[in-house]
């Protein structure tokens, strides 16, 4: 998608070979409308495919998946990083590692949200090792839901997400990939012909 | 607002006299188009009064942020929890006590977003004690922004929230009062004649 290219060039930051900043317009300040024409793209994709429930994680992934629930006409449904008091009955959890911040957490879903009769697209900011995605996976497969797809704003073509994912036999859709990054040098895969 | 009254007392469940849990449309599964009904309400009550930022806090704000960002054509900005690794250069810091989640938080942003030029909205679900939204304005007057307002969707009247924030000068506005709570009991208050 030439739109985000342009914007993650003009905007975005390759910090090394691993980090990506584009905190301008996705992970810390956001263009509603933007975001909007990026939900939009992401939900054509599925359209038809009878998806039920957009999941996606918080919370740099909530921006992007509004607006793809909003174009499909389904609910959204956050997955939370950590129990929280408020939240504690009838959960689905699974740990996650997280390569990027060097963490682990506890990716956690209600029961009452996400059940077996339905078809769930996973929305989120970025791919990289597909840690998060596969997290997200086990529970909606907890939930005796399937899976749709994973779509997601940037894959890091460069890091075995996609690879993990597809191996479970679910679609990966990504608006732009990155084939290899350096400090202040971003190259993009082309979009037709995955790394 | 009678829509979202009716919303909380058909969906809403009251655990005790302080947690009203609404995960069923706000804090983890969320309704895009009702969500954008609200931002739009908010949005309407602050047109025209020169706002060039809509402030939020992760995770729970951004859903309904987006919409009221959307509305007033302006960005969004989130205000993190915690320091991430990626998000470490020029940031605004302050210390927020969570009560109901019993715990302590650096609220952060970075200082590329809001200025001395902006005039800010601030937008998250829930009003209770106020301490998020005071750790907020802390934040945009560190940056030498105005503070346009306070927008929540639920304010617990019964909570000093509001009080605290009127003190400082600036006006809360929320689509919701609820004056009493106790289990499985929702009482609104007029939303023309705050408790």
């Amino acid at each position: 998608m030439q739109l985000l290219k342009d914007k993650i060039l003009s905007e975005g930051t390759a910090v090394n070979e691993d980090i990506l900043k584009v905190d301008s317009f996705l992970n810390h300040q956001v263009d509603p409308k933007f975001m909007e024409v990026l939900g939009d793209e992401i939900a054509r994709h599925f359209e038809g495919s009878g998806i039920t429930r957009v999941v996606t994680v918080e919370s740099s992934g909530i921006s992007p998946a509004i607006f793809t629930a909003k174009a499909l006409g389904v609910p959204m449904v956050i997955m939370k990083k950590q129990p929280s008091k408020v939240l504690n009955d009838h959960l689905y959890q699974t740990m996650v590692t997280s390569f990027t911040k060097g963490t682990n957490y506890e990716l956690t879903m209600s029961q009452k949200y996400v059940g077996e009769s339905d078809h769930v697209l996973v929305v989120d900011d970025f791919l990289a090792n597909g840690e998060t995605a596969a997290g997200v996976i086990r529970l909606i497969r907890m939930a005796h839901a399937t899976v749709a797809g994973v779509a997601v704003l940037i894959e890091k073509a460069f890091r075995p997400g996609r690879e993990k994912i597809e191996r479970a036999g679910i679609e990966v859709f990504s608006l732009v990939k990155i084939s290899s990054m350096s400090k202040d040098r971003i190259l993009f895969a082309d979009e037709e012909d995955p790394e």
